[in-house]
């Protein structure tokens, strides 16, 4: 059991935060929105904090679930505080129509959230290949990951896994992007038969 | 069961022919290099034949199961011989070390073909987040596809299914470039753990 921290307390925070304090962790929500995340805090209860936006984070792996838009900025908010923390970037950089994404690659979301980020946080990809009800759901699922940093990646799949979701590593975080196009073929999916139960997984019998 | 015709001879071909012949569909093989292809009509068996490159093929379904930078050039050849049939883009567009393709958005490989094919043939992304084993396997599993017409996507999607597979439609062929990123992301999953024995999918119980 550990401490995560969540900036943000929208529909993933909430999903995140709850698949969380259903596996035994302790969550702290830090967001600029305090009313938000007071009442986040009373609905995941199990002991869920509410932090300061900006202040260091109490988790050791540090969930950045704020829209795509302004994830670099929340960061760059947070700055030093983030020394030698993991940073799992959840977002999904889509286009208006959702036909594809804003970033290109070499340059995702976890990538730039890197270069705002202290040299010594570890930036992780995941979260952005499932939808949040699936998460709240808390059935076994494939939760697909990318980064760069070995050590951080093994804490991160330790912490997946114990949310009874089966982590599977995709490479490193020039992978982040793949899984932004993930992103918008899960949508596809979804759109045009499969329905938003569903989440992206690997393997060889899937029916 | 249905006439399959598969444009080359290599081992995407043999994959795909196989578990046709399995399903109790007939195949016809269309390569360059024809004794190959006599080579793996052998090996198919089940009356599957060998025709001639570029001349009109027996299906209406038709496999481009060439590399990817010859695909548009097979496609050339065939011309109008290939007048109203559903051509299937197997391929994955990788760059020299797989870690992004060399396509761009709006500019897939499905679309290069549909461009280069008679109006009146439409193109179907399929088979490329998926390995060639796993397919020969003939096991249950996923297959993502990607196309503009609702009809000769009906057509596939049966076919697919005779074949113990899953059809999930991801939506029109602008969604081919997600899936050739999908191709990267399966290629990443599998050397970072999950192995060459799987197929990307889509369901919420993946464990």
């Amino acid at each position: 059991m550990t401490t995560i921290s969540i900036i943000g307390s929208g529909n993933m925070a909430t999903a995140i935060g709850n698949r969380a304090v259903q596996h035994g962790h302790t969550v702290e929500l830090l967001s600029r929105n305090t009313a938000t995340a007071k009442a986040l805090a009373d609905q995941l209860g199990n002991g869920t904090t509410v932090g300061t936006f900006g202040a260091r984070p109490a988790g050791d792996i540090v969930i950045v679930a704020v829209l795509y838009a302004g994830a670099v900025d929340a960061v760059t908010q947070f700055g030093d505080a983030l020394d030698g923390k993991t940073l799992v970037d959840i977002t999904n950089p889509f286009n208006a129509d959702a036909s594809g994404v804003v970033t290109t690659p070499g340059n995702s979301i976890s990538q730039q959230i890197a270069a705002a980020a202290p040299g010594s946080a570890h930036v992780i990809k995941a979260f952005n290949s499932i939808f949040g009800g699936v998460i709240a759901e808390n059935k076994p699922v494939d939760l697909l990951f990318a980064g760069d940093n070995a050590e951080a990646k093994a804490r991160f799949a330790e912490f997946v896994e114990s949310l009874n979701m089966r982590a599977l590593d995709a490479g490193g975080i020039g992978m982040a992007h793949a899984l932004e196009w993930a992103g918008i073929l899960l949508v596809g999916l979804a759109q045009n038969g499969a329905g938003f139960d569903v989440a992206l997984g690997a393997k060889t019998t899937a029916i």
